[in-house]
Order: structure tokens, then sequence, then C-alpha cells
């Protein structure tokens, strides 16, 4: 019973569905019917016009977003648990030449104005020092927490009178908007954000991402460098193709929802042992090392975070019958 | 009818039916088993041990062996055609932060030891020139000519006599295969090749490549570079997996054959019009404008290499009769 | 007898003293009355506004000027024989996260609207291919050739009309000043050029250059790329002062039109074994082997270019007096 | 009078007669008598055979060791208020090609062996995470501390253990032997120091400083990196020579037991202000912002460091005499 990475779970029908269409024959790299709706589609979706890239990864899109708002001698300011930071081996550094992350503190992940200010504030301004060119927040957070549309509108604001870029990795950005309720417009461009990786993997997707732009003007160097790091894939239509069946019927928003609810019953299950408030589908609890032997003995698999601390990850595929098992488990632990 | 790139076939049966099979849980990034069974799947084919990456990519597949056999202050002698110089944007610059290419010439872009040795006799000892590290040939080439083992051997005495990595980017190692009837280990690793790029996707696959490493010390570093790169998808299995089922039965090859049975076809109705002999599944033809366009206007769709000039690419998936009607075509121009 | 290299000659006198002067205390890095002078008096000289930074080295100087110019997934076109593709070891792709060069022919490695025109007309307008930004020029070539105001003139139009920036290599800039008698402001800015390195070492100095910027937004961005290379040297104020002094008393152009005199009585008595015409302070000259040992045993020193060719530089400290050896044992050569 | 910076002082008298000696021809680039000289010179400092290469600034010099020690995917362990993290404007990211610098703590910017270990098993040993290759100390460190031989046998233990590379940056190394009258040796390549940044401009010199290598299989490639980054002046000459004639009677020794015997004057007056124990040429003072005037009103210059806290530098040339008023000054504070 898996409940050790939303990565592990499967595609939804619609993307497989969505594949065996593409295979009808179109044309190579992104010159196909579905890579060019993207644009329509997500401008939609988000209430203004968009630049959209399709990406094979979340860490290209947010990668390839940090190199447009970010010179190499410049710095991005993020959390010091964020996945920029610590999951991607250097990523930014080699999409941006070589740019330095700020790392910032924050309960849950979650950045707010003044721990930015914190640390920019420290740098000098003169050619010494690397100076702040962008600020990256992750929604939700790597620990489960959702920013709400004021909270990244007072990110957003600070960005703005500091000169900074917003980013914002998105590989959770669906429960976001599942907890929230809020339009996407409202947690993105209205709120100050220039670019956002919209992650469909972990939601239910196979292989596909989407860069997504507000700030449209970024879009034509990143298409260079997008193909100059390998990532315009020959037979790109079955990225496009995948994203745009997850947006149909808003499937991206139902996932979410599904996979946020079984967290929610984890949650419950979990009470005072819970490390971080649940807010999308990611379940921090405290658990001695005997007793995680014991739900693992039970079949559970999952992550062990910290010393007496697991992560549980709820899929988009898990139904309330396939949770309760575990949330039960938890809840009769001493 | 579609003779402009193999990359706009679909993708094989086989390919899809892999696809389904994976979307059966496993684990993320490239801890499932299909990616675990690569190895030994390459090394039997090749009948030695190698190491095997999944890339998204033909070029995050060059880019990659390239970066492990130059550093940065290094130079990689290619052909002046070369996909890796002409049609990647700089990804070779990029992945090895800026090593040189240095270009070779050579009848329908193959390389010979004397060509290389005309490029590198230039470079003096010294710090003031960038020192060449490695050789990068295309089997079958840019225009579709195929290296014979013997070939290779040539060059890869040549690369061990100089200190030099051989890379071989096989984005239509299939075809060359095909066309020679050798075994891919002559081909490759006993003609000296350290890094083969292997290609799938115009060949049938859909969206992964192999990255062959015979010299198997290379992957360690690679595989933080392709993590690095955001090529490590986190649903790998789907790469994984296509290619093991090309694998399965020879498809790889009969795909190939069937590829270049086509391009013969057209070759034999375009006699004395080629522009290069045919061994794989391009056709390079030589036709005027207006005849061009006689042949636009008959429904087939190809590529204007240069003026006077069209490139015919013969997919996988096209049977005899498919291309009949455009060996009639031409055969009929006056 | 010294026509190796004008790297080889001593500094001048004035450089000298100004180092002593300069060993007055001032203040750290560039923020001493000396490196605060540079943007006025070279401004004088060019007769507009300009930004200055001091360089340690001409290859710095270049390679700062083409990262301002030129982005990481951009190519520039120059000679073949330019100084940044043959003997900076890959400082330019170094400095400029990759960015591509691409080579254009030229006698005398000096190009034309024609043959820049000629490669880039190749590029075809797509994210496969690296799109050229910039051109780079050398003035005096490494030929020892000259571009004249109209030259350069034509040049700069093509690069304004096709969206390139326009590099000036002037390390031996003040040779060509002195040959052509031409205002500095014709020969760069007046003509299209953005950005020039303006050599001193060459010519008298010791250990400055100046990269002086036209398009004077390129300097901020500069001046920490400059930091972040090391090459904000903490004492610049010596390097400063090099510069200055050359600048008085027009010692920058006696010093080169003393070279180019000694040059001209080298290419009077070579007459027709003159490889290329000699404009400023090389001469490039055909001797066989056993004429250059018999001028090696009278006790010259140069370097061999190529089989049957040799370089001689004429520095700026060499006498009429010291050179006649060298040209009556060349014109006494059968 | 200046109490600003080190970098703001004279050269001494025997770099300035050097710099006229070396005005004696000599060769281009690195290809002088006391560019050869330094193997030998440096060899016999610090009895073992070494690879040496000039710089011209301390920046270039711990940045070529870096790259040297770290490849692009990995990470430096260095403090968290170290040269090449605060002060250097990424020049680690930008010669290394985007390694990561993973910051320690420790009192006055000195690391232990617990501290360091604290950071870098925290990395887990998956390729998501930048893996540490190196580890960075300062002596004397950025707050005038000093490692004593046994302290960095401690760390050189550790980082053989965990295959770690040992680099030390020492732009006051001189003032780190003159305190604690350590051989050289034992406190470099004795107690596991791969390469030192071996300070001599903040100390008496001008524009050179030394890149030591013990491990000397990494100089081979530090040459090419070195003209790659046009760091390799085509006159260097006349940095050799500075550094040699500061190695003659000692000149660096005794340059920096003057400098560090002024500390300790300023030391004893300030008592009880004292910020960090002084143990080189460095006195951070706790004074109230309007004591901090009242000194700038009788004419010393030196730098705010942080709120109710200087920082006054001294340099090898400032005598008792000199330094007496700011004593007298420090100790008539309230």
């Amino acid at each position: 019973m898996r409940f050790f990475s939303d990565n592990a779970a499967p595609a939804c029908p619609a993307v497989l569905d969505a594949i065996v269409a593409a295979n009808r024959v179109d044309t190579a790299y992104d010159g196909d019917r579905w890579s060019a709706a993207l644009d329509a589609r997500f401008g939609a979706l988000f209430e203004t016009e968009v630049s959209v890239l399709w990406t094979p990864s979340g860490t290209a899109a947010n990668c390839l977003a940090l190199a447009a708002l970010c010179p190499p001698h410049g710095a991005i300011v993020c959390h010091r648990d964020a996945h920029i930071q610590n999951d991607e081996c250097g990523a930014p550094e080699f999409y941006t030449h070589g740019a330095k992350l700020l790392l910032a503190e924050g309960d849950g992940a979650k950045l707010t104005p003044a721990r930015i200010t914190q640390v920019i504030d420290l740098i000098a301004d003169d050619v010494h020092r690397v100076q702040p060119h962008a600020v990256s927040i992750t929604n939700a957070t790597e620990y489960g927490l959702v920013y709400r549309p004021d909270e990244v509108a007072a990110i957003g604001a600070l960005a703005r009178a500091r000169g900074l870029g917003l980013h914002m990795d998105g590989a959770r950005f669906a429960n976001a908007v599942a907890t929230t309720a809020a339009a996407p417009a409202d947690l993105t461009w209205r709120a100050g954000v220039d670019a956002l990786s919209f992650g469909f993997i972990k939601n239910g997707g196979m292989t596909a991402e989407a860069l997504v732009f507000f700030r449209r003007d970024l879009v034509d160097a990143t298409r260079y460098r997008r193909k100059r790091a390998g990532l315009l894939l020959s037979k790109g239509r079955y990225l496009a193709a995948q994203i745009l069946a997850m947006l149909d019927d808003d499937i991206w928003l139902a996932n979410a929802r599904a996979a946020n609810a079984g967290a929610a019953l984890l949650a419950r299950a979990a009470g005072g042992r819970l490390v971080h408030p649940v807010e999308a589908n990611e379940v921090f609890v405290r658990v001695a090392a005997d007793e995680a032997a014991a739900l693992r003995a039970l079949g559970f698999d999952f992550y062990d975070w910290a010393p007496g601390e697991i992560r549980l990850v709820v899929s988009w595929d898990q139904s309330e019958a396939a949770i309760r098992p575990l949330a039960d488990a938890i809840a009769a632990l001493a």
C-alpha cells in the first residue's frame, strides 16, 4: 500500500487515452496541434494571456523559470527546505550558470515577506556580493502547507518593490488550488507571480509538466534554453496531449481534491502526532521507530523523513477505502 | 504522405503496450524494475557489461556522453554537419560547460582518421589552445551514410592513440546495424566506442533513448549530471519500459530494416538524382523548385534541404505500398 | 634580438613611474581616484560618454565584452583565425557560458560584410540553431592588417541591420589608430562598435587593458562579471594608473607609431616575401627553414608561424638602429 | 589614518624593486625565468615538491583551487562567513560551473570537524542531493582567528576519511604562520591541505598571489583553467617577480609579524570590547555609533562591520607609532 510518493502513482486514464490519440501522426518537436493549443487553454484557465511550454520534469520547469528570472551573477531567495535547494542536484545552478540560492527560514517551508527581507537586507549593494534577482516559493510547500492568495500577494508586492522576479514551484499547484478554492489567477499573476511550474506528473500525469509564463517576454529565450538543455523532445506531442487531457473536465482539480481528501483522513487519524498542518496531500507524522516498523509490517510503504518522523503522501488514485486501513492503523498507535 | 521526418512517425504498438504495462505502480525516478533491467538487457545485446541510462531525448543522450568525455576546457572533434553542431542549439556547449566543437570535413558527414588528424594536428600543445579530448561520429550519419565496423575501428584506433574518447551518436544506430548486419559490439566497443547514444524515438519509440556506456566508469558522474539537468523523470519507468519493449523480439531491428527498405525503394527511383549513397532511411534528391512543388502538389511532405535538394525520410511504419506512389512520382520527373 | 612578441617587451618609463605614484596609499579595488578618472579620460579621447573598466589581460577584456553582447545560447561571428577562437583556450565559451563562435573567412584575418553574411545566412531562424548575437573583429588584425573607418562602418551597419552587437578586439588598437590616422571615434562608436578592448600591454603597458563600453548600459552587469571572474584586483589602482599614464601626452600613440615604423622597415626589406600587407607592427615573411635557421644564428628571435613562414613583431621600444640589422639580414637572403 | 583594509596599503619596497628588475626583457606569459622558479622556491619553503601558479587576485587563486577539487555537480563546505561565500560575487560558482557552497557554523568563522560533519551528514547519498567534494577553510579566518596545525590536521583527517579535498584560503596565511610560528608545511600539506591560496597582496604585494598545489596532479588542468579565465597575463613575469621578492629574506613573514604586532597593540587597548580574540591583523571592536563617529573625527578610517561593531585592519607598513594614537583613542572611550 503506497504512501511513499505521488511520483509512484499511475497516470490517470485520460492521460493514457491522450497518448493513444497523439499517436496519430502530427509533426515533430513542438510543431504539433496539441503544443500549439497550450497558450490558449492555459490562458482561459488563468484569465489572461500566457505563454506555456511543456517540459518532461518539474525540475526542468523550475530551472528554466529560474534561468529566465536570474542572471548567472545573481541570486534567488528560497526556503532552506525548498525542492530547488535540496532535491534537484544543483539543477538551478546548472541552468542559471551558477546563480546562488539564498536560504530563508519559515515554518513548514513557507516564506513570508519578513523572512525574505531578513535575507536580502543582509546583502550590501556592491559588486562583492551576489545580488538577489528572484524569489521562488513552492505552493503547496514541501511540507504540505498552502499559500493563500493574500500570502502570495504579500510576497509579490515585496518582490516588485525590490525589483525581484517571482517564481512559483507548483509541483502540487493543483493541490493548492483545491485547498484554497482560489481562482488560479489569484494564486499567481494577480498576486505577482511571473512564472509558474504547473505540475501534472504527481497529480495523475505521466511525463509532462507545464511552464506557464505570465511575463510573456520571458518565453522567447526560454525556447532556446529548453532546446539547448535537450528538453525539446522530438515527439513532444505526447507531452502536450497529456496536459490538455488533464485540463479537460478539470481532471487536474478532481485528482488533487481526491488526494487532499485522503490526506485529510490521515490527518484526522494522526491528530496530535502531526508535525505540520495538513493542507494538501502530504502528511508528516511523529512515530517512533518501532511504530514505523509496525506500520510497515502491515504493508504500508512510506518515507522516513527524519528520526521519529515519517512522510505519507496520498495520490490521486487512492480512494477512501484504500486509505482507511492506514488511518485506522495510525489511530491505533498508542 | 509523410516523408518529412522520422520524428513525426507514431510509436509502434509494442511501445504503447509497454506504457500501459508500466502504468501498474512500481516506484519513482529510476528505482523501478524496468530501469534496473537495462544494464543486463543491453549487456546481452552488446556481449559485454555496460551501464545504461534512459534519457528523454537524443540531444540529452549525446550531451551527457560528451560531458562525460570532455572537460569544460577541452574540445570535441565532429563533422561540420553533425547534429551536435547544427541541430542542438548549443546543447554540447551547455552540458560540457563550454567545450569547443572542432569541425572536420568528410563526404556525407562521415569522418575518417585522416580528416580527424587534419583538424587535431593543427592544435599546438599549449595552454592557449583548446585541446581535443573526444571525437563524436554519427552512425548512420546525418546524410544517411553508414560506418562499417572497420571504419569505426580505424577512428577508434586513432582516438586511443591520441588519448581521445569516442562517442557515437546513434540516433539511427538501428538503421546502421540493419544495413551492415554487423554485431552491435563490432560497430561500437570492439571498435573503440566509449559511449553510444542508442536511438529509439525515430525508430518507433515515443520519448526514450538509451545512453550506453561501454566505459562503465563514466556512468557514476553521469547519473548526477542527468539529475542536475532535469532529465531524471520522476516516473522514469515509462521510459525504461519503452526501450525494453523495443529490444524484445528485436523490434528495433525490424523497424529499422523496414525503414531502410523503403528508402532503398526511393533511391532506386531517384537514380542519378541522388546526392548521397542511400545506406539508411534518408534519401537526399536533387530536384528543381518546380519539381519539388509538383511532388508537394501530389500530397508528399518533405524537407527542403538546400536549394535544388530535398530530404526524404522513411519511417518504420511505412509499407512499400505507402512509399511506392512517391517512388513513382520521382521516377516520373523528367 | 627580440622579434618574438610585443608581450615580451618591457613596460615604458611612464608606466613604471605611474606605479610608483600609485604606491601612495589610496583605497582598495576600484575605489581609487585613478579608476574613477577612466570614464572622463577615455570620454575625451573618444569624444563621447563611455564607461571604462580596467582588466589585467586582453583575454579578460575581450570576454567580458562578449559576455555583455551575447547570451549563453547565442553565437558570435569572428574570423577563423581570430585570437578569441585560437589563442584564448576557450575563454569566450567560459565567460559567455557556452556561446558558440561562428567562423568566417577573410584575407589577413579581416572580415567584411559579405563574409559575415555568408555565415549568418546559413543559420535558420529556429530553436535548433544557435542564433548569432554579436560580431567580433580585431583591429589591427592577427595578421597585422588594419580596418579603416569605412570598413568598420560597413560591418557596423550590417550588425545593426541584423540586430547584432559589435565588439572590437583592439589588442593593437593603438597601431590601427597610428596607421589610419583616424579619430578613435571614427574607428569605433561612430562606425557602430559597442565595446572595445583597448590594448595597452603589448604597446608598453605592464598589466592593464581597458574595456571601453560605448553602449554604457552594458557596464553594470559587467562590473559583477568582472568581480565574479576574480578580475577585480584588490589593488586596482596600479592598473588604472598605468592606463592613465599612457594616455598622458599620447604615449600610447607614440609607442604604436614607433612599432609600426619598425615593421615598415622590415616590410621594405622583405619585399616579395611578405605574406600579408604590413599595416601595423607585425610582419609575416616567407622564409625557408634553412633561412630561418640562418636568421636565428644571427641572434634574431621570432616565431615560426607555419611551414615556410615566420612572424616578426616589432615592439614600442625598438629603434630603427635595433631593427636595421634584421632588415639587412632579411634583404640579404637569396 | 588607514585601518580600513590591508588592500589599501602600499606595496613594499622589495616588490617595487622586483618590478623594475622584471622590466628587463624576458619572455611572454609564464615562460619567464621568474615564473619558472616558483615551484622550487615554494618547494623549499614547504619542504616538499609543489606546483605553483601565480594569479592576479586571491579570488582567482581560491576559485581555481576549488574548480580543481570539486566538479560542477558537487559541493564545497565552507563557513557561513567565508570570503568565498560572501565577498567574491559568486566566483566559486563561476569557476566550478555551478557547484554549491554548503555553509557551516563556527565561532570566529572557524570550522571544526564537528561543524563540518553536521553539514555533510545531512546529505543523503543519492543523486537528488549535491554531494560534498571539498572543504575550504580560511587561515587566518575572516575574523582574524588562526588555525593551529593540529586544528587543520583534524579537519584534514576528516576530509580524507570522507573523500573530500581540502583547500585553504590563505589570503592572510602569512599572518597565521607568524602567529603560530608553525612550519608552513605543518599548517598545510602535513595537515592534509591539497591546495593553498597563498596571499601576498594584503601583505605588501601589489598584484600577485600564489596558488600552491600540494597535490601536484591538480596543476595541469588548472593551467588551462587559468588561461581560459583570462588570468594568464601576457607579461606574467611582473607577477612572479613580486612573489619571489617577498620570499627573499622572509619579507612575507616580517611584514605579517609587523601587522600582527600592530593588531595586538589595538587589542590590548580594546580589552573587553573585543568581539573575537585577536590572532592576526584584524581587530573587531564593539563601539557605539557615537564612539565610532568620535574615532572618525580624530582621522581614523575603518569599516563599520555591523551595528555597534567596527573592523580595524593593520597593514604591514604601520609602525607602532602609527598605531599608538588609535590604541590610545580606543582606550580612552568611556
